[in-house]
């Protein structure tokens, strides 16, 4: 199940043709309430697109009645035509669903610098809301109909003992470095809590789940990830709602990770001893960034002295003869110097943990990564995918 | 021509036995005066290799004697047998030359993290020292010595019309994002200059040219750029002796990326129009690094979309309505919009310029580097290379 597992909750998927290829390429997902309290985050991208810059706007109210995604087009780069394009997308939804537009975000992915069509896309909308269904065919529509390089549909869904429930969609296989927000993801819920509570929960969630996954350093125009709430089930205790949340938003950020492009292996690398937590996300994020570290995890390489070397680089600080980095359970480099034969770890297996001690403290972060493979090069060579 | 291009300097370049291959492997670069003034600079990497801690306490007397480069092992990661290594080397070279150990530099370069045979080191050293020659051939030989991953040795050599002159070699393939200094490399000259004099002029041709090469984003360990003088032409005047070892580093720069790991396209970046020339660097090394941008340079695609998203998250101020990119002199992105049709830019050939408006001052720079091809992938996924 997925965004349509909570109670309130309707989606459709379809093909509107905005992609060539003909495959679904709109998604419509509507809270039907009690309630509408919504929550979300966006990328920090200076260079936003218009769905960006119009959700950013919308969702200052905390509310939300539905969200309308395209895959197709990023519409970013677009100017003044593209954000009217954005705009009459929420007015068309709005106009359906008998809200006003700022009760409608709008997520778009796709190659950048190109105009949508506009009347396509309006007609997908008004075909989406004439396909909106509960239930799980309808949500795993809704998911495919985001996809662009993804190889699968990417949802996940929660029930907690208490009642209410999570559901959750996302998109999302390169340029992924989140900075606040993750390429497109919805999540919904019927827990009744304000947009306050949500926003609270979303960014505690997004913190250590998306913002953790970096598969090629590269942050997008249109990250964005939307919480909306249907207040069907009962109240949720604000802690147990946030841990759920996060365990959903881990769950999805490992289906990006897992079907990133050109990924043979997935790689968690884990910073310890660190002076401050951000320290530790900062050489874990620059190992995980590494061109070398990325080419030796596609050789099943232990060559720990790249890693070495890209700590040394990353900025954190360090203690040099206090450095050990072990992968996949065998210390390779202990105090700064080799521990013993690098053969010794084996990586040819598709998962691979690196875990680095700095040696100056007590913080620790984790990333998660991919290898840097042929198929990764292939796959972004071929022309303005 | 190379280092022994200017009056005072022997070079040797031989095969110590370091490298499995039995291909070259030390190199011995010797002023014989009658001046000794040096300056050099070494990585800003917080992980360092022994040599580099070596040649940075030397360098600190302003005085050199000769330089000890080999290839075939980094000696990095080594611990104080590592370093009692280097010392022993520049003792064994002291001895020859009948001076002192800290009269003389030490540069090494290949895999991390395993320690160096120490005694085919020193008995090279002496077979270098033996070898020592004035000369093309000489020069070549050392400048050969010192290469890794290299398909061709690097040289320069510069004859101003005042009578003094300046010699270069340098290698560098991959884990090239240098920072105050790149790789390995060898400067030298016959202009009678101080030390200080030396150094100011290092420190700002570093600047504007290794220091502005990015190759992969990966700062190594081992960095290090020593310039020597002899003192056996005339004094120089500074501003000129500046400007001409500005154009040798450019042009051994240029040398390196153009034999970069896989390389298939030599881009250049510029970036205009940006509020102080560090944001311009910081623009300009973001879209250097980015794995999309650099796949679609592999690709031949005038992907501007990924060039305006790179920005957009370098940190560099801009203004998104006010953004141009030009690729190959073709304008495709106009106030933050696609500007015709992109197919107009050909990206067929092995040069490629990129060239940005941020719309935000008048401050630009302009960073080198190279796409990411198959070749890449295929030659850093090699066992422990």
């Amino acid at each position: 199940m997925t965004v349509t597992h909570p109670e309130g909750f309707r989606a459709a998927g379809i093909a509107a043709g905005i992609k060539a290829s003909g495959k679904p390429d709109l998604a419509l997902v509507v809270n039907d309430g009690p309630q509408f309290a919504a929550a979300g985050v966006v990328t920090r991208n200076k260079v936003k697109a218009a769905p960006v810059l119009w959700t950013e706007q919308v969702l200052q109210f905390g509310t939300l009645r539905a969200v309308v995604l395209n895959s197709g087009g990023a519409n970013a780069c677009t100017g003044p035509q593209g954000f009217q394009t954005t705009h009459a997308t929420a007015e068309k939804a709005a106009e359906l669903l008998g809200c006003g537009a700022v009760e409608i975000a709008v997520c778009s992915t796709g190659l950048i610098g190109e105009q949508l069509p506009r009347q396509t896309v309006l007609d997908g909308v008004a075909a989406a809301h004439a396909a909106l269904a509960g239930g799980e065919e309808a949500g795993q529509a809704a998911a495919t109909a985001i996809m662009t390089t993804d190889t699968v549909a990417k949802t996940v869904a929660y029930t907690d003992p208490a009642g209410w429930r999570i559901g959750g969609m996302t998109k999302g296989a390169g340029m992924i470095a989140p900075s606040m927000a993750t390429m497109l993801s919805v999540l919904t819920t019927d827990a009744a809590l304000d947009a306050a509570a949500l926003d609270e929960a979303l960014r505690a969630a997004v913190r250590v789940s998306f913002d953790r996954l970096d598969i090629d350093g590269s942050m997008s125009t249109n990250d964005t990830v939307v919480l909306m709430a249907s207040g069907a089930a009962d109240p949720a205790d604000p802690a147990a709602f946030t841990e759920a949340l996060t365990v959903a938003c881990r769950d999805l950020a490992a289906q990006m990770q897992a079907d990133a492009e050109g990924v043979t292996k997935r790689a968690t690398i884990v910073v310890r001893g660190a002076a401050s937590e951000d320290d530790a996300v900062l050489a874990a994020r620059t190992i995980a960034r590494d061109s070398l570290v990325k080419t030796a995890l596609f050789g099943s390489d232990p060559n720990w002295g790249r890693i070495a070397a890209a700590v040394g680089y990353s900025g954190a600080e360090l203690d040099p003869e206090r450095l050990d980095i072990t992968i996949n359970g065998v210390l390779l480099c202990k105090g700064g110097c080799a521990a013993g034969d690098r053969s010794a770890a084996d990586l040819t297996g598709p998962d691979v943990l690196v875990e680095v001690e700095l040696g100056v403290g007590s913080a620790e972060a984790e990333i998660r990564t991919t290898d840097l493979s042929h198929a990764y090069v292939e796959e972004n060579s071929a022309y303005s995918s």
